[in-house]
């Protein structure tokens, strides 16, 4: 068997995947395995007991948007008495920043992959401040939410519908040319996305107030396109998933407790330990004493060959995240040193427009002992809080040392 | 008399000035001296006989668009009868892309600089394609201007009395930051605008198809906000000019025959020399022989410390004007040799968050015989086509040596 052909071929389907957002929908109706009783959270699977803090938080938060507990206490009482069931988001085609945690009734984006056929959802990003997916629950964040499900999820739904789609891989080309990595910078992913927006709304939007809020919330919201872009990065890495033979890393995900990867000739199985915390950059008030251990879906980023491997296109992102230009600089020489590509439409103008560190191969991570970089938000360790950060974390060495050993066992290696 | 001293405080009155958009208008409304058969051009000084094709086809243009000739004979005949009178944009508190031939009807950007008072004007971008910046003046031309006086202009000023105005020094800080010089790349920066006024458009606008229309412009429009960039510009250079004893640059621009400079201590008097040709890329099916000379407004960037100054933060650009990465960053490590400040509000990620050379020395220029570097678009050489490319130019040295002998005649050195 030649690994290295299967990688490329894993690495080649991520590339030609051609994610395009189609629409947003209510969750239930689109996403497969979706209950009323299901809970979907980022990471790999967790039970409530060993839940972090945040996770807690936006599964309390979940509870009560959705009108099945009025409270915190009731919310603890429904998931303590088994009424609540939970899976990864990545059981279901389905990626969510943070906790990650997505109910039967949000409304979410649908992406389609265009090359390969198969399609990924994600929820609405809810901007900064207090937020669910930082497991804040307060009613604030409850009534946030219920915006964006009842007046800025139809009118998105009504102008997506009115247009061909939104080509997200290409909009990440765009937006690597101008100072993004994909993950924790996306200012200018973010408005590129509201100014495609933009028209169709007008067409569509009843109320001008609504539609200026809706525009506002976009165009402010520097994270806006966060959501749409871990879609279409988990459509790339799950187009490139089950390619037999292949060492290359297809998931990494963490819920807050454990990370998880998954690699592409291993099934569905995942290679799970303890999260390291992340290092970084705290907001007034917070130290690292406060943080949670690291959280989300988004290395979906990373998985694909942007974020912290793409760090090279956005030297400006140090000021949120510390470290220096050259660090970053830096961060993304590294990661050619454990991908199998480099990629062919996500370039770096400073590299001579070298393609992004694409595929990470467990072998190299192994061999070399270089674990993946990743940028990542920092949430505070209990529920109900919030953001306190922004920094930088790698996963545990000792789960690719697991794949190894299960690639080696499954192909008799 | 302390010459450096004049120029740090020249320097710093460019720096410090803060152009804020407020509005758009009538330019016979707002622009000193304005008058019906006056058309405002780009560059120093010039009469019709030694126009280049390009200002010539705009000059014609603007006449139809007045509705003071049916047609280019028509035109051409109501300025050799001497019923047109011209002056440049510069002597107007105005500036202007390519031609920029600006006449009483049109609507333009008015901005205010609120450090030291004085205001600042530009027309609107017409985008890409057969437009009159670039000497075009068929029908669609007309066309296209007329929608923008009629349609977008309105509605653009209504849209910017409901706010508080945008801080474009505050939005080229962002955009520098996006991978934008500020002159020939301006995506991050249209985009930016766009998003701003998204939200500001909705709530005025009646019609949504109009609406749309407006949006749909602006966001697809990577130069929608150069003009408005451009007036900011010239708030600061203004603002620098008129400093007793300093040797500090506060015009460049070229009208497609000569190229001019002004100096902060030397009055209001022009230096000028034929234009260079720029070198660049050319669309399909064009070549240098096409090329008309330099020409336009679009300068005044360079001259405040953006555009080639700061091609460092640009490297995309490079995919636009020819070199590479490092020619961009080249660029501007070799403007440091011949300015006078490091700028305090838009700095360099890649240079470690280093200020843009800002504010160029003519003494300098002479000593050490390096001129400004500048990037531009390419006009067709005859009236009537348009853009034929962008590229990389540089101003004659003459005029530097002649501005060094002026200054030390008028200050006895």
């Amino acid at each position: 068997m030649d690994i290295n052909q299967a990688n490329q071929t894993a690495a080649e389907r991520m590339m030609e995947a051609r994610p395009i957002l189609k629409g947003v929908a209510t969750a239930r109706d689109v996403i497969p395995g979706m209950q009323d009783n299901l809970l979907m959270h980022a990471g790999p699977p967790i039970e409530w007991d060993r839940m972090s803090g945040p996770m807690r938080g936006a599964v309390i938060g979940a509870l009560i948007f959705e009108g099945l507990a009025k409270d915190e206490a009731a919310a603890v009482a429904m998931v303590e008495a088994g009424e609540v069931e939970f899976d990864p988001c990545h059981h279901h085609e389905s990626v969510g920043p943070m906790a990650g945690v997505t109910s039967a009734s949000m409304k979410v984006y649908v992406l389609e992959n265009e090359t390969h056929g198969n399609s990924a959802y994600s929820n609405l990003n809810e901007g900064y401040g207090k937020v669910l997916r930082y497991g804040a629950y307060s009613q604030e964040v409850i009534d946030k939410l219920k915006w964006m499900n009842d007046v800025m999820g139809p009118i998105l739904a009504d102008a997506l519908e009115k247009s061909e789609g939104i080509d997200i891989r290409a909009l990440l080309s765009e937006s690597l040319h101008m100072g993004d990595e994909g993950h924790n910078r996306n200012k200018a992913g973010s408005i590129l996305y509201t100014a495609k927006l933009a028209p169709l709304i007008a067409k569509v939007a009843k109320d001008q107030n609504d539609e200026a809020e809706i525009l506002q919330f976009l165009g402010d919201n520097a994270l806006s396109v966060l959501n749409p872009v871990m879609a279409a990065c988990k459509a790339m890495a799950d187009a490139a998933h089950g390619v037999e033979g292949s060492t290359m890393v297809t998931t990494m995900a963490r819920n807050g407790t454990d990370f998880g990867i998954r690699v592409s000739g291993l099934d569905g199985e995942w290679f799970t330990a303890p999260v390291e915390q992340p290092d970084g950059l705290y907001f007034p008030g917070f130290t690292s004493e406060d943080a949670s251990g690291d959280i989300g879906d988004s290395t979906i980023t990373e998985t694909t060959g942007i974020g912290a491997y793409a760090m090279a296109t956005a030297p400006a992102i140090v000021q949120f995240i510390s470290g220096s230009p050259q660090d970053a600089l830096n961060a993304t020489l590294e990661m050619y040193e454990i991908t199998v590509a480099e990629h062919k439409y996500f370039t770096i103008p400073n590299l001579e427009f070298r393609g992004t560190p694409t595929g990470t191969d467990i072998r190299k991570v192994v061999e070399l002992g270089i674990p993946p970089r990743i940028n990542t938000g920092i949430a505070h360790k209990d529920a109900g809080v919030g953001q306190v950060g922004a920094g930088l974390v790698r996963p545990p060495m000792k789960i690719f040392e697991e794949a190894v050993i299960a690639y080696a066992k499954k192909y008799n290696l």
